[in-house]
């Protein structure tokens, strides 16, 4: 085993887009469990948009990373050492072990995978954090009913699939949103989308309204920005618009140009009676056996698929994260350390 | 009986506010019921903001007025003559009869008020639409429990009074915000409010921050504007924001100069999991019998207490109209006609 730890910490704050010299790579000792802690091995490290918020020193949701802090993220690790009785050498795990190569658990929070029921990485994407948000978000607030049209963009991604996918095994139509034809055909030949929109287009707002002859009735929010401005005009009566993200803000260093559309979103709020709510994953930690169930049941049913885009290298981690911000990842954007 | 049947008409739609030449008065004959209608004689006429809305070609929930169309408005009326088995002579009904003298019904939508039950106006204010908004739109969406902060804006008009004051009898801390010093009195003194802010304050963030020292999980959205700018930084986690109008905005021409807040407001709604989400009254019916026996009992009990702004004659409404958009009113704005 080595005995040297590589660990991506954050170096500065980005303001706009992160760039690699934000992130510093250092080596260290490999550390040493304690009393009823794990050492866990790092196999593959997940990356997600929220990461950038983790970033910031914005107030959030979550605190943010401290300057010369591991960068935060979901992996999944092989526990390497045990002095916790629940945990033996050589068990797979879901852990929150960050950008590194080794971490320390005192066990809480760890899932114990099964590499024999799922690919091990599942639990990083569709049977992970970004599946289960596409999972509470769509089916507890967005609440789509047969027929109904669900939009999502970031469509390819490990949320916005899911969330087309689970609006497809609920009877209503599924428009996705990606960049690209490649992704679009991906959307409508393999996942079963209805229809695709390449957010690319010299007419986004045209190219949606010809997706959606009925309207919009659930918008699933990961993205902001143009999109959001393209769909608002196309909501129903009544529609739903779970925010879960708003990735094209994430590098904003400042507010768009005027004029102030407060006044334009409420009255569109107020006359078709939208409602806009905001969730994160964890507001429904109660759902996460219903979600673990359904989920691993479609897709062991193979009415569920997923793709994943994996990256070799812990030292690819800040490339691939910056690439994620831009859309480069095509699927679940996962580290193989 | 009058054989003239006085009617206020739009005469032209306003961009901006509206002046009383927006408006014309005109005489003809009283109508005539044919077989199954009945004749209402108008006796007061209830003035919301709403009516603003109607005066527009905008899109919304209800069709505009048309031009040299009656101004359409709920009236307390008597049945003046009667071809329909259902209602009498002397019957008193509350009604959609519109700014005029009389009108004529086919009995549909009349609900027959028991004048010794209430005063029979406030089946206009505290036990009609407006009373129902703020049952409905408060309860259901807004949800508060014990110990939390709701917060609502033309705090003494009819629905912001029943809001601060359903949430007080559900235990939550009521602040409402109100024009001038004699209203925010009024809110404390008379109407049990735990706080009152003059929305003239020189500071307005200031004052309602200093209302509000555990922030806000409701506000109830009615107005808008400075007052919606001033809420935005004190809304908890988790709070609800029903939307049933926006009259500080009703008058508007043209959006507020830049820059564009938009991206500010979703990712307070994703950081702080915020619910928006707007209706009108009827999107709940099926809550009137529970809103009556429920706000009927508490006035019965003395737990609810309401004021009356009485304008005397038809010819006044206009001038009555613009004044409510202004805010010139103190309490449920009825015109007796």
């Amino acid at each position: 085993m080595s005995d040297v730890n590589r660990r991506i910490v954050l170096a500065s704050r980005p303001h706009g887009e992160p760039t690699p010299g934000h992130f510093r790579v250092e080596r260290g000792a490999v550390p040493v469990p304690r009393d009823g802690e794990v050492l866990l091995r790092n196999r593959y490290l997940s990356l997600d948009p929220y990461m950038r918020g983790r970033m910031s020193a914005a107030k959030s949701y979550a605190k943010p990373v401290e300057i010369n802090d591991v960068m935060v993220g979901a992996t999944v690790a092989e526990v390497a050492a045990s002095r916790n009785p629940d945990f033996a050498v050589g068990d797979t795990v879901l852990a929150y072990g960050g950008w590194q190569d080794f971490s320390v658990s005192n066990g809480q929070g760890l899932r114990r995978l099964d590499p024999a029921a799922a690919p091990v990485t599942t639990s990083l994407g569709v049977l992970g954090m970004p599946g289960m948000t596409a999972y509470t978000g769509l089916l507890t607030i967005g609440a789509p009913k047969p027929g109904e049209t669900v939009v999502v963009a970031a469509a390819t991604g490990p949320v916005g699939s899911l969330v087309g996918q689970i609006a497809k095994l609920k009877g209503a139509r599924a428009v996705g949103i990606a960049g690209g034809a490649d992704k679009c055909r991906f959307l409508t030949e393999e996942l079963g989308f209805d229809a695709a929109v390449d957010h690319r287009s010299a007419d986004l707002p045209a190219a949606l309204a010809a997706a959606c002859p009925d309207g919009i009735d659930v918008y699933f929010e990961n993205v902001g920005g143009a999109v959001f401005d393209a769909v608002l005009p196309l909501l129903n009566d009544f529609a739903r618009v779970p925010v879960c993200g708003l990735v094209a803000h994430y590098n904003m260093t400042e507010l768009p140009p005027g004029p102030d559309r407060i006044p334009a979103l409420m009255r569109a709020t107020l006359s078709r009676r939208l409602t806009l709510r905001g969730f994160i994953v964890w507001d429904f930690a109660e759902q996460e056996p219903a979600f673990l169930r359904d989920v691993s049941g479609w897709l062991r049913e193979g009415r569920i698929r997923y793709r994943e885009d994996v990256v070799e290298g812990l030292e690819s981690a800040p490339e691939a994260f910056i690439g994620l911000l831009k859309g480069r990842n095509f699927g679940k954007l996962v580290v193989k350390l």
